[in-house]
């Protein structure tokens, strides 16, 4: 018999058969949510960040990003967003790592926390280190408004994800990234980011909700192609540039709620060691925009099928790469070159999903994992 | 038959059943010889680090460091060694990214490059590439001395390590480590280094070549442990601080050439995710040396025991962690703590070329890999 929380939930669901998938199928309406009243026509409304921000921004030299598992990624995708976009030198740390090191704090820092809950205790603890260390500022992107994390910081901007039941995050890690390049383009605005360029990212953000869910119609052909996984105990997941974070966070996906062990390689370091595991039995994930970096890519992904490797390709439709002989081609819209990292995350969430489905995991509550960690 | 290369080959063996054996045990000799007229009785002998050396180093307030696969490793624990013990700002990059990325060059930072062969393709673009950013200087750390890298480079500091045959690099790691920890001890000067501090690493490096022979006499006792790996397909390699950076390299020493898909994690990030790997066909290896994270490392391997993974720890022969039920411990000697990277790669090296042997992998060559990366 069904307790009544158990009714509750499954009538949360909806039409889907796992709160994973209603939230992979929400990320287009939450996306907008965090995007309202925070960007106009052809710009950010800066105001919108709170009273606090414009001070702080002003006198933002360096960031330095902590934050644990999933945030973690969207932390490392933010770092080529600021040194690029804004030009601002950005370290990125895992939390865990951060707490027990001694380093060299930059003049006029401003300390990033990302959390969903605003309780992960590595993170917490790690803010609470950093404002005896000398940091400028303190700016928190979270999802829980009356969460530690967000009353202990200078400055939080919410992601408006609204309440992430499945353990594996997903509209969570997506809506971090959205609030993570509305800080960039604010940052920008300080370091010579044009009016043009910043017309142009606001643009790319106001499609974004409309992208995702022309991403999400791959649904159907990427459930077919994760059969393939379902007999599989390995994969190696590939990106570079900002797709290597999409790359690290498609691998934790599938490691946590498949139990497959999939990791993360920037592609050129494949010829230093990995390339000795590929064979039949590994598929090769990767993820391939149409950017500067498809050449490489596409002659890392050569060796790979030359050592026998299958691969999985999310591909622009114009990057030139097809189904063929052990390779399977999965076509992605092109889209604005700042927003791939977003886009190519959900093509690597379904993929996830699907495969854990076929392996008969607990997709919502995999295995040895907790949704919040709140203990060290 | 054996041609006339197999039998020089042979011969240059010795007692050895491969060359990378045979490379483990050189490391005492190549560690002395990559010390040898570089550090004095209680200080080191910065004079021999090359004329130019100290107008470079005078100048230094940031160091970028560049490299791939096991030199990117070896970059990594600089890292540490830079931060805490120079107090100078350090990042770490895989050449193929840095080449690809738009980022801040900060003043005065000095270039790092790190590379066996000195001819590693993406780590030498990434030189010719950041002489063009505006880096102060460049510095080589390198084991070829007519190398493009060393001759590209404003500064060399060679590694002593000898030829190195076995396309899984052991010693040119260890000795890496060596010329880095000079070059930190040499920066550490300019910025508040004691004369005592610099008296107290000095002596740990005096003894290092000792202290791994005592090392190396563990060889028989994981040989017998590696019969634990040879049917398994997976491993979790965890370690926290600087020891993150060896159990990456330990992880990749499987991966080259047992072909077992290893993976490091920083400990405790393992929560965030890895966690839901782990059961008993997941043996999980941790170096735990007996320093201040040692009690939260115990902490994160009471985690895994809890799943049913099955422990295999390099640990102090005072951290507390004794063999017993679904723990294999190994008793590594208490040293100085600024030499803990290099002491726990010893048995790292050893359990990989053991399981290797088991599993009857060409050691020297394992598939799909080259000795040199001299293409992109």
């Amino acid at each position: 018999t069904l307790s009544i929380s158990d009714k509750v939930d499954a009538a949360d669901k909806g039409e889907y058969r796992h709160f994973m998938l209603k939230e992979i199928f929400e990320q287009p309406t939450v996306i907008r949510n965090t995007l309202a009243g925070r960007i106009g026509k052809d710009k950010i409304l800066e105001q919108a960040f709170g009273a606090e921000a414009k001070l702080i921004l002003d006198k933002t030299e360096h960031v330095q990003i902590v934050a644990c598992g999933t945030s973690y990624h969207s932390g490392l995708v933010a770092r080529y967003w600021l040194e690029e976009i804004a030009g601002i030198p950005c370290s990125v740390e895992v939390a865990s790592e951060f707490r027990y090191r001694k380093f060299v704090v930059p003049k006029n820092s401003l300390f990033v926390t990302i959390s969903q809950s605003g309780e992960t205790a590595d993170t917490l603890a790690a803010l609470r280190l950093a404002k005896t260390l000398g940091y400028a500022s303190s700016l928190a992107i979270c999802n829980v408004a009356q969460s530690s994390l967000v009353r202990e910081s200078d400055l939080a901007l919410m992601t408006e994800a609204g309440t992430e039941i499945g353990v594996a995050s997903t509209k969570a890690f997506t809506t971090q990234l959205v609030a993570l390049l509305l800080v960039t383009i604010a940052l920008g605005r300080r370091h010579g980011l044009t009016a043009n360029a910043e017309a142009t990212m606001v643009e790319a953000l106001q499609q974004l909700p409309e992208l995702i869910e022309q991403t999400l119609t791959l649904d159907e052909t990427i459930k077919q192609s994760s059969e393939h996984f379902a007999e599989k105990n390995h994969s190696l997941f590939l990106g570079r540039g900002a797709q290597y974070p999409v790359a690290m966070e498609g691998a934790l996906k599938l490691k946590e709620i498949s139990y497959i062990h999939a990791e993360a390689y920037p592609a050129g370091e494949l010829k230093h060691g990995p390339l000795a595991l590929v064979d039949a039995d590994m598929p090769i994930v990767a993820v391939a925009p149409n950017n500067e970096l498809l050449e490489k890519l596409k002659s890392n992904l050569e060796e790979v099928a030359a050592r026998g490797g299958e691969l999985f390709v999310f591909a622009d439709v114009d990057s030139g790469l097809q189904t063929g002989p052990g390779i399977i081609s999965i076509q992605v819209p092109s889209v604005p070159a700042v927003i791939e990292p977003i886009i190519y995350t959900i093509p690597l969430q379904l993929l996830s999903y699907h495969v854990a489905v076929l392996k008969g995991t607990d997709v919502d509550q995999p295995r040895n994992l907790a949704k919040s960690v709140t203990v060290e």
